[in-house]
């Protein structure tokens, strides 16, 4: 025994799909003992090779610790796994994907039950789990006496970022960015598309389009300072009205090029309404306003 | 004189709009002989207190300088612009905003008219003209020759970079990264919509959001791999048939936060046709196929 040795905290961990199974590798990887349970009991495998115990029902493996790891297809699942479980007592931590509203929902439950909560947004894909340098997180949102008790515990996998008492908040988090994700993805489609047919190597446009996406990303922290204070205008450099007159130029290339429109056009329909709206002195984040009913 | 004394090229410039402006007092600035011209004269004002000559006409400003540098509002601008002049010669450099169609069919009327002719997408704003450190720079394609003669001296305001010799490749590469931009754009707006009403301050969320997009962005190397072998199942992380079932996530979470789906959707049904196509294994890039006719 040398003064360095640590109780690791054992944990129970329920769901075995790529991100479950990530998960517990790095826990088991760091001394932690784990107990795993998974419907299909063969994807335990691996895991029990590695040391982990293997329950044979979800209400065994949430007997086996008193914090309690959930990482389900979906909701759903996690209703249905943990219906015939004691859950007085224990710290549930739900790393399920889903919505805010389940996410509160089932926080509600869980507090019924006797548990305390806490949910978490991944934003990580498995082979950046147990990786700290890649970088990938986990947003948890609920119970913050949970969260300061199992921080060392939870942050083996990945980094951690607590955002707020509202169980909501960490699927609200990851939702938002892997949204802004996916339309940083569908720009990206349709500049690849543009030059699909034109003698250019798409891994020559590749580093460009990395470096002027990035560069352009925090732009982000502009739109913020101009929600906070209510005031577009404020620090514009290309007004609204200067960048719907570009749109043409935007619209036909693609016409040009056989490109379809239809990634673009709705950001652009938004432009228009909004400089149509007598906005033309304001930066784009009017469009903000027009999308929330 | 001393030995450090190099002679600076003289030059023309047409149009002094907030962009025209800034490239002709980065040239001055730098030593640079410069004669100008724009429509609206008074406009011309503080560059000839910079130093700058001011010509009465587009034909006499053509005339004093074999490089002739062109910023003016559109292609019809330029056709305007230069009717009347002597292009016999000159080296005409177009930094007008426009289509790849636009900028080839610019350099056959100049090749007529006895010009060598270079095409040029600025990838800055007039903020960062000037100021090397902000990195902006410009794209050029057509006369490599002229490229080569001028590099210099097109280097002063802004970085430098040629693409080919297509003339209309300086502004498909623009186009193609500004689509992208405004893709990134109109995903972050969706973000920060997801929070408008919640009690989330936008100046939290914006670090996250600006540190995420510029994680991911590097994506679109793998993008590029995938489109130049075909394989679009090379190297995938997450396939197109999970991401797909991530996507009720997406738009319920918008639902219940009261927010339009109207600028994921489109790409969101692009992912759904891929994967009832029988794609379910690759990534993403599949889509861009989908878009191009």
């Amino acid at each position: 025994m040398t003064q360095h040795t640590v109780e690791k905290t054992s944990l129970s961990l329920l769901g075995l799909g790529a991100m479950g199974s990530a998960l517990g590798r790095a826990w088991l990887a760091e001394g932690h003992g784990l107990t795993v349970w998974n419907r299909t009991a063969d994807r335990a495998r691996p895991l029990v090779a590695e040391g982990a115990k293997q329950a044979d029902s979800a209400a065994e493996a949430v007997a086996a610790n008193s914090l309690v790891v959930v990482c389900l297809l979906d909701d759903t699942s996690v209703e249905e796994a943990l219906s015939g479980a004691d859950l007085e007592g224990r710290d549930l931590v739900n790393l399920t994907t889903g919505t805010p509203a389940q996410a509160r929902a089932r926080a509600e439950w869980a507090h019924e039950r006797g548990a305390r909560y806490l949910d978490g947004g991944i934003m990580a894909v498995p082979p950046m789990i147990g990786v700290p340098q890649t970088g990938g997180y986990v947003f948890y949102s609920g119970s913050q006496e949970l969260f300061h008790r199992h921080r060392e515990t939870l942050a083996v996998p990945a980094g951690t970022r607590y955002v707020g008492r509202d169980a909501g908040f960490a699927a609200l988090h990851d939702v938002a960015l892997l949204s802004a994700m996916y339309g940083m993805f569908a720009g990206a489609a349709h500049a690849f598309a543009l030059i699909r047919k034109e003698d250019i190597d798409p891994a020559s446009l590749a580093p460009l389009l990395a470096d002027w996406l990035a560069a352009m990303a925090p732009a982000v922290h502009g739109t913020a300072g101009q929600l906070r204070s209510g005031d577009y205008t404020r620090g514009v450099v290309s007004s609204l009205a200067m960048q719907v007159a570009g749109i043409p130029t935007f619209l036909s290339t693609a016409e040009e090029q056989g490109v379809s429109q239809e990634l673009l056009s709705p950001y652009f329909a938004l432009m228009r309404r909004r400089l149509a709206e007598g906005r033309g002195e304001e930066d784009l984040t009017g469009v903000i306003d027009l999308l929330v009913r």
